[in-house]
């Protein structure tokens, strides 16, 4: 524990409900791990803070800040490369109970949400209003707005309807020195200064801490259908993808599997799934009701003229969902093969997503290990998925120098490190490869800019 | 002139072509006003320097740092804030010759372009291919690239397409110290550091200098048609927009006119308008052919129920021109009704939309202002176009007291001073009605961070 956080700690017991702050091992042990499911636990928390109200937040910040103790925001911790995980020392700030939607205006088309509401309930909650929150990362059922905002969340239908970034109209902000910033507006278009609201998406909390933000919601399409086409070749369904987009088709999603993933997914939650294919696309169609059959008429052509070998389309909400949780339970059925996995987030210009895919799956035979490749392939964008053994010494090594190579490949096919996910402790070794040293030296006078004393999620990004 | 800038121009004159730099007081008076068309020209720049590499620019900045001259890019100049008028001294940096498109990606959906590229001629090269460059602003025929990420411009497809920061992916930026920054990547996600792409849209050229541009591009719509409806009142067109949204109807377009923007309209550029109506809606429907109809009947349905009085719907390319003329032609037609005119862009959330429209013919009949109300009202956005006589000293001092009402109103709307064209020179004064302290003091940090000797479009935004 870190020498003034005692100090703290008893502070914070005074001015918050002591009822939310938890410092015991027992309890903090369980917050030193993220979805991460990092090899060592290095770090505790030295407390976790359970804020109700931005004054709570506020009062913290003004105290961790005045006794130079570092403090981690946490959603649902669904996270994958350790973004709100302790790396030396400080107190997680848990937004599970700053949990609201506090309003949904029909007629703006926004929603005003607290940090910890659960990404799949917004959605419900506005779709019930024939309204569409469209970023939809895998987890959404967990997930929080927060994390969300904090990791520049995609997730299936960017390529039709951007990520996280492209929704955030405004956040209130409790900046380092507890000051309350709002970044933004409660309109669609803002150029009034500069854009403080998307220097926060995707800053992972190392800027400032979001209490509040204002989404932009689109009228919800009127119906939707999800095609499954199965090739003997990634060049062919690559092709496919490009041929598409050729035709002036825009699907919500254009998603891939690759053989891998297909056999581990079928092999722990049957689904039909044809085992013997190379890989497989994921392409959902949405609009007006009228122009579906006309969407997959044009698809399922090219898909034929693509030599893909079998073309299932959702007839049916039933079938819908079954190819749906066929395509995102592969993470799962991953984590079924060995104790651990893990999971990555590479992209690149989709020109060179073929060389991309076939590349990562050559130097993950190079260093023996299985690969799960899904991915969004409409933004040239793969998850490789790698079950591992933590305990395997060995492994772990040839796991760490596969990853290694994998983000010099990216880089040198003019990709970057992560489209969605995040850099966080896992990665911020390896941001050099993709990121020039001007704008790294940017960056980082921006961090210090907004926290002088570095006390906002230490140790991530770079 | 500054002191030091005839320093610098000797200095530039032997590092660059000196043909590309002008100095003579009648080739920079051409350079001290912008299409603001302000009342007074306070400053000449004491040179004009059209820049042809990234080189040159980097030459120019890293001598005018030493110098501490201030630099002003400027690309056609259409900018209504007086965003690239000299203040107090400087050189005027043109990128007229930096006008190319260096790259269009069709497998990438990506275009690489210089800054001084005309957006209109953006969008028809993109086009050809079958690809989309959605941000359409009023003066797409003039107006440049740079210019559009310098003020983040919209136009009149935001409401379904959102604006220029929507569409860039990655920019090459000079900064103040003379360094090259990359801010993004290639890749249509990016969640690798921070944002530093849309930190630089809508800078207005204050905190680098935009070399080099990536866009991302989507695919074509098939088909478009434009309908024009006019109504007896101003609430029953918002509601139809309101109800048109409701419907999950989502038009590229749904923009307004007034009373006085139809009859000026009329008056100039004939067109057919109905002069004897308060407002028209102009909503422009596109996407798949089939799906055109559809959408056409719903949205007359809609109108119809709100009593809209004629509706004409475009038929052929000529009458779709014919329609979008006369909208993009209020200002044209405004500025011949005295002897300058005056444009704004306000813009509050959309439930205030009415209230705001309202609220401004007020404010222009208490000080005998006439002012033709064009807008995006799909995006909340109005721009009052007030014709005056800048001769006139009483009508220009309640002008300038009009518009100080019209902020105060718009912030007291909850919204914000400019959506789409910026803050520049013109409203400076005024940014605190809506930014609270808080913002701006980041703000100007940021500033001071990317501009340390106050060099780069000084004395704008704030």
């Amino acid at each position: 524990m870190l020498n003034n956080s005692k100090t703290l700690i008893k502070t914070l017991k005074k001015t918050l409900n002591p009822d939310n702050i938890l410092t015991t091992v027992e309890e903090c042990y369980a917050y030193a791990q993220d979805a991460t499911n990092s090899r060592t636990i290095k770090n505790i928390p030295d407390a976790v803070v359970f804020v109700e109200t931005v004054e709570d937040v506020v009062r913290v910040i003004s105290n961790a800040g005045r006794y130079k103790i570092p403090v981690i925001c946490r959603g649902a911790g669904t996270n994958v490369v350790g973004a709100c995980r302790v790396e030396h020392g400080g107190i997680i700030l848990n937004f599970s109970k700053m949990n609201k939607i506090l309003d949904i205006n029909p007629e703006n088309m926004t929603a005003r949400v607290q940090p910890g509401v659960i990404v799949g309930d917004l959605q419900k909650a506005v779709e019930d209003l024939g309204l569409f929150y469209p970023p939809d990362p895998s987890n959404l059922k967990v997930s929080t707005i927060g994390g969300s905002i904090a990791q520049s969340s995609g997730g299936a239908r960017t390529f039709k309807y951007g990520s996280t970034k492209d929704y955030v109209l405004d956040l209130q902000v409790v900046t380092a020195n507890g000051k309350i910033l709002r970044t933004g507006s409660n309109t669609v278009k803002n150029a009034t200064g500069y854009n403080l609201s998307t220097l926060f998406v995707g800053s992972e909390g190392t800027l400032g801490i979001v209490t509040e933000a204002t989404l932009k919601l689109i009228p919800k399409p009127e119906a939707k259908k999800v095609l499954m086409a199965y090739f003997n070749t990634v060049e062919t369904a690559i092709q496919a993808v490009n041929l598409i987009i050729e035709k002036k088709i825009c699907p919500a999603t254009i998603d891939f599997m690759d053989r891998n993933a297909i056999q581990t997914v079928e092999k722990f939650y049957p689904a039909g799934l044809l085992c013997d294919k190379d890989c497989a696309l994921v392409i959902e169609i949405d609009g007006f009701r009228n122009s579906i059959e006309y969407q997959q008429k044009i698809i399922e052509g090219i898909l034929h003229n693509c030599n893909a070998v079998d073309i299932q389309c959702s007839q049916c909400e039933e079938e819908y969902e079954r190819i749906w949780m066929a395509r995102r339970s592969s993470m799962g059925a991953c984590a079924k093969l060995k104790p651990n996995v893990t999971t990555d987030d590479v992209i690149v210009p989709r020109e060179n997503l073929a060389k991309l895919i076939r590349g990562i799956k050559k130097i993950c035979e190079k260093y023996d290990l299985t690969a799960c490749l899904v991915g969004h392939v409409g933004d040239g964008s793969v998850h490789p998925q790698i079950p591992i053994d933590y305990r395997d010494e060995d492994e772990y090594k040839r796991y760490k120098l596969a990853k290694s190579e994998i983000y010099d490949l990216t880089a040198k096919l003019g990709g970057i490190l992560s489209g969605e996910h995040g850099i966080g402790a896992e990665k911020r070794d390896h941001i050099a490869k993709v990121i020039n040293g001007v704008a790294l030296d940017y960056m980082r006078m921006i961090k210090k800019m907004f926290d002088p004393d570095n006390i906002l999620n230490p140790y991530k990004i770079f």
